[in-house]
């Protein structure tokens, strides 16, 4: 049987899509981010400290994707949060008409901020454009310091890199140096915030740049 | 324009080619792995101690899959092991047919042990038959407990989980019950090895189980 190449044709739907979850977003004037990283790199536990410090001030949802089970979403519902549960079924990313199909569980009218938490996945979520602001990155230190170069597309097209788990890092061999001499060699202008959400270090930090971002979208 | 879905015949093809891998691989009595895991959770680490224990007895190849650079294959080449590497150009798994390219770059005569070191990705990979006679799939406690539910398809199709960075498990907030309990509802027969790469704890009883199996393959 012939093999038919239809990656192209599917990045194409995809991108009509995600231009119309965009178009959206602008004119409700709502800031997203796509949250992504390598499955344990901490996406969830930074989503709620963000959603702790910033939902008393800003109306915010989350979109929780995952393969299977409903675990993010109920961590996320604790805080009293909007949170639509989008599962995949085994697809390793989350696409744009997922999201599109999942908005109208959301109330957008009066959103400020939507985060799109992506599956667990280094390699396969940097192709798809979601209609997101921005793509953000988590990365922790105990995954070695190698990582950037390795999977090089995640942090080529993400605006932020949150380098998690840095209270673990003098029991690492994790090379600050290189890394942040791999990360600006990929990415001139990408931003790096080291956090521990164990002692709470950087968190203030990323959470004001967020912050600020939520009041330029809403300002626009 | 129609979209057609083609997974079907992707892996059908992968599986005729993975077959005549297996073929060749049981023709010569060379027992294979299929090395598994997310990004980060120490699957380099553990291959070096295993050919530091091995080598001397059997001799060993390693077969290093990457996106892009040759960053792995070069730590295992200090081992003076029989490495290729194996790039993907952005693939997020490696498929049979790249293993049948890569084997004339080995020697199979003679050999008795092929590590296949897959792309750091815990959804993709496992959907493809290399051709190997056991999936062995790293975790690290770092990770959290909760990724088997999350990650359903790696783990019930893995014969041995590796749970690694066992040292750093009093700074986590991984519940080995909860693990042990996700796992065995996922595969009753998987075997599990707590290893540390820092400490060597563990690192034996691995090493010994798959010397049986390395011997079991050759007296075949």
């Amino acid at each position: 049987m012939k093999q038919i190449v239809i990656k192209k044709s599917v990045l194409e739907s995809n991108d009509k899509i995600a231009a119309m979850n965009r178009t959206l977003f602008n004119s409700e004037h709502v800031f997203t981010i796509n949250l992504l990283g390598s499955p344990g790199s901490g996406k969830t536990s930074i989503l709620e400290n963000i959603i702790s410090k910033i939902s008393c001030k800003y109306n915010l949802a989350v979109i929780e994707g995952d393969l299977y089970t409903a675990k993010d979403a109920a961590r996320i519902a604790r805080y009293n949060t909007n949170v639509v549960q989008v599962n995949t079924g085994g697809a390793c990313h989350l696409d744009a008409p997922m999201i599109y199909k999942a908005l109208p569980y959301i109330n957008t009218t009066n959103l400020d901020f939507l985060v799109i938490e992506n599956i667990g996945n280094l390699v396969c979520p940097a192709s798809y454009d979601l209609g997101e602001d921005m793509k953000v990155v988590v990365m922790s230190v105990t995954e070695g310091n190698d990582k950037p170069l390795k999977y090089p597309s995640m942090f080529q097209r993400s605006h932020i890199v949150i380098l998690n788990k840095t209270d673990m890092l003098s029991l690492t061999d994790f090379n600050k140096e290189e890394f942040y001499q791999d990360i600006y060699s990929l990415n001139e202008t990408i931003k790096v915030f080291e956090v521990s959400c164990r002692d709470g270090s950087g968190l203030d930090q990323l959470i004001d740049c967020l912050m600020r971002a939520i009041k330029n979208k809403k300002d626009v």
